[in-house]
Order: C-alpha cells, then structure tokens, then sequence
C-alpha cells in the first residue's frame, strides 16, 4: 500500500502515473492458477471475447504476482457508451425518476436524431459512465453485455446473470475472475483530502464531488456523517454546560437529549429524501438489482403484463422471516451469557477476590472477551448469513437490508449489553446477586488448594461500586472509540505490510527452487502498472462497515449519555478524525468503490428510529433508577425501587416522546427545501409543456396565470 | 317526506315523475323574504344572468312555500360539458391520477381534433357530470363559472371564491341562494334499496353503482361499511363461542381481538388505497378545493414557478394547533365531571341511598345527562370549529380532517368515559371512594329536613356491584345503537312531519289576514314539482356523521368487547340493518348529495387506528384487573392490585401489539389486488408507449421480451 506521503505529498509532480488513467474503465484481475493453467487460458480467451463482443476494447498485462493477469477494459466507441446511457436515462423516466425523458432517437420520419446536443446539455458523469460499463460487463450475453461476474461477488451487480438458464455454470466460468475495479483518480482524491484537512464542514458542492466521483450510496454516507456531526455540536455545547451545572442523571438532560435525537431523526429523513431529489436519484430503488441466488418456486406469467414472473410465495418467506426471533434470542443467550460471564468474573476479582494471582486474573475477563467474542459474533454473523439466504430474496437491496438487520441485533447486544447490565442489573441488584459470586471463590479454592478471601469484603460487606457504570460509559464512548479509530486505520495497514513482506519472501523462496519469472513492463508504463497492482491488492470498499460504526455511536449517545453528559463531545472530536479517516481510506486504502446509485441509507434509517425511541425508555429509568439522592448507599436494597413508579416513568416517556416525535414530524414536514423546491420546478416545467401540448400556448398563458387553479 | 312506500312501493308505475328529471343537472332554491323583495328581485336577475354566461339554461318555478323560487339549471350544450370534462381530466393526468392524457386537443397542423371518439372510449359518469356542473355553477366568474356560492355553505365548492377578491361581496350577493342540490334519481334508488333488501353482501359492482350516481366519497362509506360488517363475521362468531365457553375476561379473547382489530385496519388501509386505484381517484387529495376563509398574513410569488401565492405561516398555525391540548383538557374536564357527577349520583341512589323519593331520584342522574350533555357537546362543538378557525387552513379537507379530530376528542369521552370510571375507578377503588358520597347524603338530609340511610347498607357496608360494568357494556353496544338508529331514522321523520304540519298551520292562518297566493302549475308539471319542492326541504347528506358512528362502534369493540364477547354479534346485525337504514337515509331522507371527490375515509383512518391501539391497552388493564378469581369480592381492597404487575401487562401488551402491528402490514402489503393489478398494467402500458416512441417498435419487441429487465 502506498502511504500518504507517497501518494499526495509534495514529490506528486514528480510521478505522472497518478494523473492519468489512459482512459481506462475498469482492471479486471484473473487468476491463473499454476496447477489449472489450462482450463483458465481456454476461459481467458472466452473472458476477452465476450468483452470484445459487449463492445470493449482491452488490453492485457501481467499481475503484480506470477499467477496473475491485469485486464485493462475499456467502453470502445462513444456511441456504444451514448446508446446504453440514453437507454438508462429512458428507464429513470419510465420509473418516474426523471421528469423528463430524453429526446426521441427516432423522429416522425423514422430516421435516427443526433443525442449530441442532448448529451451536452446533460453531460455524462464519472460515476454514470462506471456504473453503466460495470452493468455492460456483468450483464447477461442475451442482453446485450458480457455475462461476466467476479468470483465470490455478492454485489448487486453479479445479479443480471439470472436469466441464464444454467447460472452455475456460468459463474463457474468465470471462478478465475479475482475481481473488477475501476481505477483511482488520485487527482481527484489528493484535492479532496487537501480540502477537507484545511476545512470543518462539507458543503452542498463537496458532496456532490463525491457523488459525481464515488456514485450516490458512498455520497449519502458523508452527507449522513456531516449532517450527523453538525448536529452533534448541540448536544455537545448542552452536554458540556450540563456536565459542569446539572451533573450526572438529570431530568432535564434526558428530556433535552431525547428531543434532540427526535429532532435529528425527522430531519435526516427529510433530508435524504430532499438529497436524492437533488440528485436526481429519488425512486431508484424501485429499479432493483436482481439477486443471482434467487430460487423461483414456479415461473408464471404475470397477469397484468403477461411476461414470465418468476413467482417465491412471500409467505414461505414469512416462515423463514419468523426464525429472526429464535436468531435474536439465541443471539442474546451466546453473546449475553458470555458478557454476563465475564462481567462476574471481573466483579469477583475486582471488588470480591483477594487470593493469588490477583494481578494476572483481574484480566481473565479481557482475554475471555477478546477471544471469544470475535469468535461467537463470526459464528453468529455466519448464521445471521445463511438465515438471510433462507429468505431468499429477489433483490440485491432486500437481501442487504434483512442481512444489516440481523447483524444489527448482533452489534446491539455487542454493544449495549454491558452497560445495561451494570446499570440495571449490577448496580439496582448487586447486593442481592454479588455474594452468589461466591462460586467463584469455591472453584479458585478448589484449583488454587487453598486460598483466601479478602478480609476487607468479608468483614464489611460487599458494596456496589458507585463508580462503575460511569467509567464503563466513559469506555465506550471514549476508549473504544480511540481503540476501533486504530483497528480501522492501522491494523489494515500493518496487515497489509506484513502480507506483503510475506509474499515476497514466499516468493524469494520458491524461486529459489525454480526458474525466477521477471515481469518486465515498458518503460513508459511500468510506474503505471505499479500502482495498478497495488490497487489490485486492495480491499473492497464496504459501506455499511462506516454506517454501522455511526449508528452504534448514535446509540450510546440516545441511550446512555444522561449517565456521562460529555459523550458528546467525545464523538464530536471522534466524527471529526472519522470523515477525514473514511475519506482516506476510501482514497488510499481500497480500490475504487464501483459507483452504485441509491436513494438514502438504507435499512440503517430503522436501526436510527429504533435507537432514537429506545433510548426514551433507558433514559427514564437511568434517571429514576440513579435519581435519588443516596442512590449507592448502603440501605439501597432493590426493593426499595417501587417498581410501578419505575414502569410508570418508562410509560410516560415513551409515550411524550412518540407524541413529540409526530409533532416534530408535523413541523420538520412544513420546511421547504432545495429538493423540494425543485421537484415542484419541474412538476410545473412538465404541467406547462402538457398543457401547451395539449390546448396551444395562448391558452396555457391564461391558464397558469395568476389566478390559475390548473396548474 | 315521501314515505317508502310512496316511492318505492308497488304504485309506482303510476308515478311518471318520479322516472325522469327533465335533464335537470341542479336545482336552486331561492328565498325571496317579503321585507327583502327590491334587494332579492335584483340579484335574483344578477343570478339568472350568471348562470346564463357561464352556459347554463335555466327554468324558474314557484317554490313550495310563499317565498321560494326553484331555479332548474341545466348545462346548455355538450361541447360546454365536453371542454369541462376534457379539462378535468387533463389536470387530473397533471397530478398523476389518470395515467394516460386526453388526446391533444389540438393536432400538429394546429386544427382542433373531434374528442368524440376520446368520449365514447371514456364515458362521463353521471357523477363526473354532477360534479363538474356544480363546479361551473360555484367557479368565480373570471375563470368561467358563474361564481354563486350557496347561503352558509361550508362545503368544497364554495371555496372558489377566494380569487375574488372581495370575498365578503361576492358570498353577500348571494345570501338569497338558499341550496343547490342535484335531483335523485329515483328509479336508481328503487333498484338499490330493492338489491340491498334481499342480499347479504355488496359486491364490487354495487360499490362501483354507488359511486357512478353519488361519487366517491359516498361510495368510500358503503365501502367501509362493507369491508367492515364482512371483518365483524369474525368477531361475532369468535365472541359467541368465547362467551359460551370462556367467559369474560380472558386474555386469549382479547389477545385475539386486538390481533383482529389490527388486521382489520392494516387490511383497510390497502384496501382504501386499492379502490381508489380501482376509481381512479388516487391521488386526487392533491386536486385541493381552497377555503374561502382563509386568510392570508401575504402574498409573495412562489420561488420556483412565479406565481403569487398565498402565505400563511405554519408555525402561526402551529401554536393555534398548540390550543387543542388544553381544549382536550377543557373537554375531560367538563365532560369528566358530568360524568362523573351524574355517575357518583346513581350509585349513591342506587346503592346507598334509602331516603324518601327514592323512586323518583333514582332518575335525577339520567335526567342530568339529558339536559346537560347536549348543551355541553354542542358548546364544545362550537368551541371545536372556532378553534379550527383560527387555525386557518388553506382547503376545506386539511379544515374537515382538523375539525373531525376535535369532535372525535369530545365524542370519545362521552362514548367512552362512563365505561373508564366503571372499570377503572369505580370497581377497584370504589370500597375506598364511595363512603365519600356521604356529602349527598347530608345534602339531602339538609334538603328533606330529616332523612334515613339506608339501613342494610349502612350495617353491611358498601359492596362494589359486580355486574355493573357488564351491564354498562351491554347498555353502550345493545340499547344505545338501537336508541341510536331510532334517533337517526325515526326522529329526522317525525321532526319533517311535526314542522310541515306546523307551517301549513300557519299559512293557513295567514292567508286568513290576507289574500291567499295559491300556487298553480302546469298540469303536466305538477307532479314533478311537488316531487321537487318536497326533495328541496330534505336535509342536506352529511357522510361524517355515518362515520363517526361506526369509528364509535369500532371503539367499543376494540376497548371493551373483553368484558362482553357478544358485542360483535349485536353489531353485526346493527350494521347490516345501518347499512339499509343509511342508504334508505339518502334515497330519501336527504337531497340527493353532490358526488364529490375523495380518496380515502380521510381523518377517521386515523381515529381508527388509535382506537385499535388503545384497545391493547384498556383490553390489557381490564383482563389484568378482572381476570382475578374473585374480583368483586369483599377482600378487594385496590392496595391488593399490584400496580407494577398491572402497568407491566400494559406495557407488555401495547408492545406485543406495535410489533403485531408491524408483521401484520408487512404481510398485507405482500398481497397481490385488483387496484394493484390495474396500476401495473397502466404503467407497463404507458412504459410500453413511451418506449415504441423513443425507440421504434422492433426494439421494443425486444426490450419487453420475455427477459428484458427495462421494463
């Protein structure tokens, strides 16, 4: 991987390979493995056909690795790239995406108009060009493309293989196809990192670079992330004035924040659908990607349109739908026993255990979470999958959203369940729960021999530790912050430094043996082909790694910070480094994200409502639970608690906020806005141009005059 | 009033005039009061000239009394009608309700093109015609109506005034302009109360049949009133084995009737939406009928298209809106203290009390209610329209749907308050509150001098009478509907019967003093005319109080059916008698209405779906507060309840429900329908259209062939 420096720093003019990438689309990576080389030459040669014949022109060069070949792929003629786009922007008209449909090609004599002018009025995007060449690459060969799919993809764009009758064999065909990417434009990146390390908000312009660049699902996320951070400097102002005035566990704290989080929530649904009216993409999810794993029950035709449907009762669904129940408990049961486990033990050694070995054991729990926790979230992430291809879906963007769902609930328990144990199990009933830890004690005699218990506990009691829950909170939304910011930027990294460092001593060594393979590029290409390989080598851009992360902060935030008021501001400093970290990592750490178009943030909006309304309720009881005076004294028994005014309190939250929440609705529903104002500009441009159509133009001036009803 | 049999009964065929309206398309009832006459003769010219510029052939005959004129208003010719028609439609396609334009009236040499193909293909509706015709008699005249606005009309047409821009004038002119009312068509009438009375079910045609003579929003009534009497099916037949074999009370009963009362409503809300697919009409709450009240704070040209709009702001309107919280509470509290007065009055009768009159006082609660509740309603009524007034909505929907939630506040208390007090106040703190009634025991001691408690209850003691919730029950879903039809049906009659005979008194007594006017018609329009002037002193139809009625009795089902399973049965046969009763109520109790637009039930949607939430609630309180082996015996102190055990069952309850909720319309929105059905085959069929357009017939062959993914 290059390094920052290398890439943008000032030695930039120096290397000409990074402003240019000879008008190539995408680089398609085929693997040769040494021991197929046959069948992988036979299916190569088919590779470059059907490339040739969707009309690509293609130039080959060799790998960064002995066993693999680099495919430069390129749209050959403007028309082909002219035609296919027309014929997407036709389609956006027909789903009602765009207002207006392009110009008819055939005018009333039946001879072909020129586009030209058309196209200069409405030029070509970066994003739109790649999108509809990765779409004429993996198409079906019936339809016009090359059929062809990476290995392993599960992107939405593999999908358009269904139609083939035999889909395995055609994905076995291409089992060499490591992968298809299209190429950075470092020019671009290195302003847009320059820019955003000099300035703290992202504008309307900024946005729409990267939308222009990386597509519309990459652009919603910063649009997410900004809007996010903007709005988090309330909170964070509030939170900070609360910490030093009001304290820990207030009313008025919870209320303002649980406001706030329904403030944020309406608004950010306004705003992604304004965005996508901006960008022109408002309604694209109607226009799905079909799955390539789909299993039809019964092909039908359908009655309206009488073409084949093919036809998965939604029922049979349900059925497979209803196992996310069973899912989610036994994701509670694993992942909370574990939890629960480890937080025990931590109590019984830190506040309970004074035997030997105190200094090494105190981080028994550490080891036990950080071992088998990866490995149960991997197992149940692995179910979580499976589960999502019971329910088979038809499209690439269900499938992803019932997917997102259950690891949701995964992330969830991962990263709320601690905190809620301690504040309301450990701290309301440890006293009660505490000296069963004794079990503990029982086991460690019977390893250790003999041993004994701390002769402070037995002799006062076990106390609840006051302080716990603060600092625990405090570790969630500061450390884990710091120690996820690491895992994400350097552990990569490293990864890949040590990969590499591998590789190549691999490869030292095996050549050693036989006869050394140099690849030897043209002069005036090698610096090219360097970096080539090097993207080549890169990770997939995932965006719903970077959602998931914003919409667990957004969690602690809605439901715990009444316990720590400055969370706040933690992740405002935290969301700053973070749209500047994503930006490098889209820029330097991945390969080019293929540009796909979308029309919001998915099924994360749910978990963000979901979140948003929970955290009325644990707000509530963190208040009524810590509120009074001597919360951690000694008289403090759980039955203390009235329980009906607990439930009671937990009630009337809940239902103030969903009636502000609809208040809130109400109003943020009264703005106007920039989408806004243009969908009603084009709704009337359209009315006018029917109406002229329709009565003349003498008649349409009276009629879209001042007193008009028509229009 | 005309009785059944007069119309509808076997002489029918000697009443030619009841077969045809001469082509009437409006009748005007005009008042010419005799101190008025100079005034009212001059506009009445003012009016006939109106009417005839606009296009209207006219007719005037004698009213039915001294001071009325009929005005016969007919659309002179078909091309007036044609244009109308022609320009609804295209502005309907404008807003995306038609899926398809008129033809252009004006081909590409610029000739105007014959529509009366486009006509033969798309027939006018009688109600299509009705509608447009009133809109012509209401438009301002510097848009091509005549600009006459009915004395006191509230209703939509109206509302096109407001362009004038002196309002004020405009609705005085007009203050003689006692109706306008469309003339029944009464051999249309005789056929439907004939099917209705021998067929259980409507069927689609019916509703259709409905629709096409009194429009859509009519029909939307009898539609829900069908799909819902269908949904009780289920309920009543449930309900009768849950009584015969459960009992009261049960948690599987009301478990199974909120799980009923959701799918009702999800089924309900596709269901709308679908048949106004079905008529055509989805999306005309777009199509807004301004308010001639409205007022505006300024008038600035629109950002986007240029034209002056109206401005009024939101946030003003907001903080009117603000007040319905505390009328609400204006409502509860005088209301609730009636209630409850009259409440506490008759169990101190009933129960404590043994003094003299005993037998006469036991009436004075009922007495009470009688007076003091209507007088109550009627003043919040007037408060709820004030209120609604000053919020100031620009159309006369967005004024109905606000007006109809502060009625259904008022209507909720009074329908269900009673019931509340009995189950949640009276039984389980009534051992503790109903000492407290002493206080009209000294005031009656005060009152008769000297008086005598009840002996047996002052050595026994007060005990809580078990059955009278039970017995409330049956009394609001059994005796109040039959004293609700008989209020509906029976009252209006004898009402028209009483003031007739009263005015024929006095016009008899006055025509002593003077010297009579006797009306002489035509001998061959006598008939007709006295059909007519009967027709013309008709109430005018108001579908909003046929609604509430049954979102009413929706409410008692979903509330309160727990404590008495056979509710759904007395409903079942209630209804289908309402639904006899209600279309019997327009045939003849009413003017014919004028067939206006709608898309949906409009507020009452909502209404519906909080009462089907709230029965979550109460049906969850009133099981865990009932369901205990002997609730109503003496040991039943309210201590005794768990108030936690209780508000957790609560909470339980509600959000079991909100996540039925959410299955429920996943799985209702997977059915295929009818509307669904048409909607995709207009879409396919214009996509199929455009696409021949843009890219020639043979491509599209392909393009839709049987696996193009374009369309």
């Amino acid at each position: 991987m290059a390094t920052i420096s290398d890439i943008y720093g000032h030695g930039h003019a120096d290397r000409p390979e990074l402003n240019s990438n000879f008008n190539v689309d995408y680089v398609i990576r085929y693997v040769v493995p040494a021991k197929e080389r046959d069948e992988a030459e036979a299916a190569f040669i088919q590779l470059i056909t059907a490339l040739a014949n969707a009309g690509f022109a293609t130039e080959v060069r060799a790998g960064g690795d002995k066993t693999s070949l680099l495919v430069f792929v390129r749209i050959a003629s403007d028309d082909l790239l002219r035609a296919q786009i027309y014929r997407s922007r036709l389609q956006d008209y027909l789903y009602g995406i765009r207002a207006t449909a392009p110009p008819s090609r055939r005018n009333l004599g039946g001879q072909d108009v020129d586009l030209r002018a058309y196209f200069a009025d409405e030029p070509i995007s970066e994003a739109e060009r790649l999108r509809l060449a990765y779409l004429l690459i993996t198409k079906p060969q019936n339809e016009g493309g090359a059929g062809i799919t990476p290995r392993g993809d599960n992107s939405a764009a593999a999908a358009t293989t269904t139609t083939t009758t035999n889909t395995k064999v055609a994905r076995d065909q291409w089992k060499y196809v490591a992968g298809i990417f299209p190429l950075h434009d470092h020019a671009f990146n290195r302003a847009w990192i320059k820019t955003w390390s000099t300035k703290y908000m992202l504008d309307a312009a900024d946005l729409t670079a990267i939308r222009d660049k990386f597509g519309e699902k990459v652009a919603f996320y910063f649009a997410f992330l900004q809007s996010y951070f903007t709005f988090l400097l309330f909170p964070a102002a509030f939170g900070f004035v609360a910490w030093l005035l009001i304290g820990q566990f207030s009313w008025f704290y919870a209320t303002v924040n649980c406001l706030w989080s329904v403030v944020f929530f309406e608004h950010w649904k306004k705003k992604e659908v304004d965005l996508a009216v901006q960008w022109g993409v408002h309604g694209v999810a109607q226009i799905q990607l079909p799955r390539p794993q789909f299993r039809f029950e019964r092909e039908a035709p359908d009655p309206v349109t009488g073409e084949p449907v093919k036809i998965y009762s939604p029922f049979r669904r349900l059925s497979y739908q209803l196992l996310q129940v069973p899912f989610a408990l036994a994701c509670v049961v694993a992942l909370g026993s574990l939890i629960a486990l480890c937080f025990a033990i931590e109590i019984f050694m830190t506040e309970l255990y004074g035997g030997p070995f105190k200094q090494y054991l105190t981080f028994l729990p550490t080891i036990l979470l950080t071992v088998f926790m990866p490995l149960l979230t991997a197992v149940l992430t692995t179910f979580a999958e499976r589960l999502t291809n019971l329910e088979n879906y038809e499209t690439q963007d269900a499938h992803q959203a019932a997917f997102v769902q259950k690891v949701f609930v995964i992330n969830f328990i991962t990263a709320y369940l601690p905190i809620f144990l301690t504040a309301f199990v450990y701290v309301p009933f440890g006293k009660v729960l505490v000296p069963y830890l004794d079990v503990f004690q029982i086991t460690a005699q019977r390893l250790a021999g003999e041993s004994k218990t701390d002769p402070a506990v037995t002799q006062t009691g076990f106390q609840v530790n006051p302080h716990r829950l603060t600092q625990q909170v405090i570790y969630f939304t500061v450390t884990a912050q710091i120690v996820n910011f690491c895992t994400e930027v350097v552990v990569p990294y490293a990864k890949r430094k040590v990969f590499k460092a591998v590789k190549s001593a691999q490869e030292e060594m095996s050549s050693r043996g036989h006869e050394t393979v140099h690849i030897k590029d043209v002069p005036e290409e090698a610096a090219f082909l360097r970096r080539v390989r090097n993207e080549s080598g890169l990770d997939v851009y995932d965006v719903t790694i970077d959602y998931r992360e914003m919409v667990v902060q957004f969690g602690y935030l809605s439901l715990f910070s009444v316990i720590w008021p400055l969370t706040a501001c933690s992740f405002l400093v935290n969301n700053w480094i973070e749209a500047r970290s994503d930006a490098m990592k889209i820029a330097i750490g991945s390969q080019r994200p293929i540009p796909w178009r979308g029309e919001s943030i998915g099924p994360w909006l749910t978990s963000l409502g979901f979140l948003s309304w929970l955290g009325s309720l644990t707000s509530a009881a963190v208040v009524y639970l810590f509120r009074s005076s001597n919360p951690y004294g000694a008289d403090h028994s759980p039955w203390d608690i009235r329980a009906w005014a607990l439930l009671l309190s937990i009630l009337f939250a809940e239902h103030l906020y969903l009636t502000v929440q609809l208040v809130v609705r109400y109003v943020v529903d009264k703005l106007d806005s920039p989408g806004l104002q243009k969908e009603r500009a084009e709704r009337f441009a359209l009315r006018k141009r029917v109406l002229a159509e329709s009565l003349g133009v003498p008649e349409v001036d009276k009629a879209i005059g001042p007193n008009s009803k028509e229009l």
